[in-house]
C-alpha cells in the first residue's frame, strides 16, 4: 500500500499530535507521509526521536480562510496531500484541519465518482456493539431526493466494508415510522430508496433509533446530519461532564464509589469519544479523504490512519463504483 | 383558576397513571378535571381511594387512528377536553395520547393566535441549570422562514415566562456559526430574526450548543427539531442503559462502587427523564394544550399539570399575542 498522506499542519494540536500519532501508526505497520513545512516537521520529528517521510508544503489553510480558496492555494498542506493521492503517490489523505477546505480540495483534485452528484461525510456513531453510519453528516446543507439515494448506496457499501455486515440495513431518518411520514424531501426519497438495488432498505427511522442501532445506516440530508452529529457528541460530553462535576462536589463515600466504577465510566467515555474513529470519510470522491476534528490529539491521528488503511485495502471506492453501476443499469 | 382538563384515556398507562398523577396534583392544590369514560374513571378513582371531577367522553383516539379523524370524533376524550378549554370551563388541556390528534384538536377547536401561521411544539431540554427550549420539536415537517420567525417569538415569550429569563437569547439551529452558514431555510430565517423586535437574537448555534446552553431558545424546523428531540432522549437512555449493563456484568468491587454513586446517577437520569417536564406545550393556539409521551407515568402526569398551571397563571398566551402585535407594527 502507498503511504497515507497526513496533513500535519491543519488542526489545533499540530504538528505535535500529527507527528506523534503518525509515529505510532508507523510502528503498527501503517505507511505514512507527513505533509507540511519541512523544517518544522523535521524539528518536531527530532524532538520526538522518530523518522518519517516528509513532503514539503509551504502554506496551510487557516480556520478563518474560505474553503473555496484552496483553488489558488496549491501549496497548502491539504492541496499537496490531495495531489499526492491523485497522482497515486499516496493512497489516502487525512486532515484534522479546515473541514470545508478538505472537502473542496477533494472535490477539486480527486473529482467525483460517476453517478455521485454530491459527495457526503459519513459519521461513525458509537453504539453498544461497534458503530452505525450517519450519512450525510454535513457536506450538503440542501439536498434533493436523488442525493439521499446516492448517500444510501455509499453508506451501505461502507457498512459492508468497514462493519463487515453482509446485508446492512439502511434507514431513512424521518419523523414517524410509516411511509408517508416526514418532510417533502424524505417522502420523495422513500420512494426512490424502495427501488434502489444493492441496498437493504428498512424504511423510516427516528432520532431515537440511532443509538438503539435499529439499522446499520442512517440516511439524511447534511443539515440534519450535522446537527445530529454535533448534538450527539455534545450530549455525551455533557452527561460525562455533569457526572464528573457531581462527583467532585460529593462526599468521601460517593467519591470512593466513583473511584471504583471509574474503569467502566472511562470505558464508556472513550467509546463515545470521536477520537476513537479519528476522522470521518468523505465518500463519493475518486479516492480516499478523511476529515477529523480540529481538536484531534495523537490518538485520533493514529486511529484515523489505521481506519483509512482498512478502507483502502478493502477497495471501498471500487465497491461504491460497482454499486452505482447497478443503479444505472436499473434506471437506464 | 379553572381546572386543567386531563385526557385520562390517551396513553399507554391510562387511566391508571392519569388518575394517580391527577390525585397527586390535586393534593398540591392544582385543580384537575378528568376527561374520559365515566364508569372507568369512577372505578379507577375508587380503586385509588380518591375523588375528582369527571367529564364524560365515550370515545378515545387510538394510536393507529388518523389525526385528522378528530373532526368527526367529537366524543373522543381529546376533543371533549379541548372543547372545555374553548368554552372557558377548563384553563388548559393535557394529553399523553396521540400527539397528532392533540395537535389537530387544538387547531380545530382553539384556533391560532393572530400572526401565527403554524403552531409549534416547544420541547424543554434539560441542561446543567434548568432547561433550554427547542422549538419546533415536531409539529411542522416543512417550514418557511416566516414560520421560524414566529417560533422565535413564541420561544422567547416562553423562556421569559417559564424560565423567568429577562432577555432570553434566541439561537437559530444551523451548521456553522457565521451568518451565511446553514441551509436555504436558515439563511433566509437569519435575515428575518435579525430584524425581529421582542427577541434577543444571538445568531446561529450548532447541535453541540444545545446541551452547553449557549442560548435559552433553539429555533428550528419541526423535522430537525423532532430528530434532535428523539435523538437526545434516546442517547441519554443509551448511556445510562449501557452503564447499567456494564455494572451488572462487573465484579463485586465495581458493583460496590456503583452502589455508592447510585444517588448521583439516579439524580442525573431523573433530570434527563422527559417525565420531569411531563408534557410539552403546543404554542401558537388560542389556549393551552400540552402533549406528553404515550409512555407517561403518574410522575409525568403530575409534573405536566403543575407546569401547565404555571403557564396559565403567567398568561403566556397573552404575552405571545402582545409580542406578535409588536412584530406587526414593525412590518406594517
Amino acid at each position: 500500500m502507498k503511504p497515507i498522506a497526513l496533513d500535519a499542519m491543519g488542526g489545533d494540536q499540530m504538528p505535535g499530535a500529527a507527528v506523534k500519532g503518525a509515529l505510532q501508526a508507523a510502528q503498527a505497520g501503517i505507511p505514512v507521509i507527513l505533509i507540511g513545512d519541512e523544517p518544522t516537521l523535521k524539528a518536531e520529528l527530532s524532538k520526538q526521536g522518530g523518522s518519517l517521510e516528509i513532503h514539503h508544503a509551504g502554506d496551510v489553510m487557516g480556520m478563518d480562510d474560505h474553503a473555496s480558496d484552496v483553488r489558488r492555494r496549491r501549496d497548502s498542506s491539504i492541496m499537496q496531500a490531495m495531489s499526492l493521492v491523485k497522482e497515486g503517490a499516496a493512497s489516502a489523505c487525512v486532515s484534522m484541519g479546515h473541514s470545508g477546505a478538505t472537502m473542496a480540495a477533494a472535490l477539486l483534485v480527486l473529482g467525483r465518482i460517476k453517478g455521485i452528484e454530491r459527495p457526503a461525510i459519513l459519521a461513525n456513531m458509537p453504539v453498544t456493539e461497534g458503530y452505525v453510519a450517519l450519512i450525510d453528516a454535513g457536506a450538503n446543507a440542501d439536498c434533493r431526493p436523488a442525493h439521499l439515494q446516492q448517500f444510501a448506496i455509499m453508506g451501505s457499501a461502507y457498512a459492508k466494508t468497514f462493519y463487515e455486515k453482509v446485508e446492512p440495513t439502511v434507514g431513512l431518518m424521518s419523523i414517524g415510522e410509516e411511509e408517508g411520514k416526514g418532510n417533502e424531501l424524505t417522502r420523495e426519497a422513500y420512494t426512490l430508496l424502495k427501488e434502489t438495488p444493492s441496498i437493504n432498505f428498512y424504511g423510516n427511522v427516528e432520532g431515537r433509533d440511532l443509538f438503539k442501532a435499529t439499522t446499520d445506516v442512517y440516511v439524511t440530508d447534511g443539515f440534519t446530519g450535522n446537527v445530529v452529529l454535533k448534538l450527539a457528541e455534545g450530549e455525551a460530553r455533557f452527561i460525562f461532564g455533569w457526572l464528573r462535576e457531581k462527583i467532585m462536589a460529593s462526599g468521601p463515600v460517593t467519591k470512593l464509589g466513583a473511584k471504583l466504577v471509574k474503569p467502566i465510566l472511562k470505558q464508556l467515555a472513550d467509546r463515545m469519544d470521536p477520537a476513537e474513529i479519528g476522522a470521518q470519510p468523505l465518500l463519493g470522491v475518486r479516492g480516499y479523504a478523511f476529515i477529523g476534528h480540529g481538536s484531534s490529539d495523537e490518538r485520533a491521528v493514529k486511529n484515523a490512519l489505521k481506519n483509512a488503511q482498512v478502507l483502502v485495502e478493502a477497495d471501498l471506492v471500487g465497491k461504491i463504483t460497482a454499486d452505482l453501476e447497478r443503479l444505472e443499469t436499473v434506471t437506464a
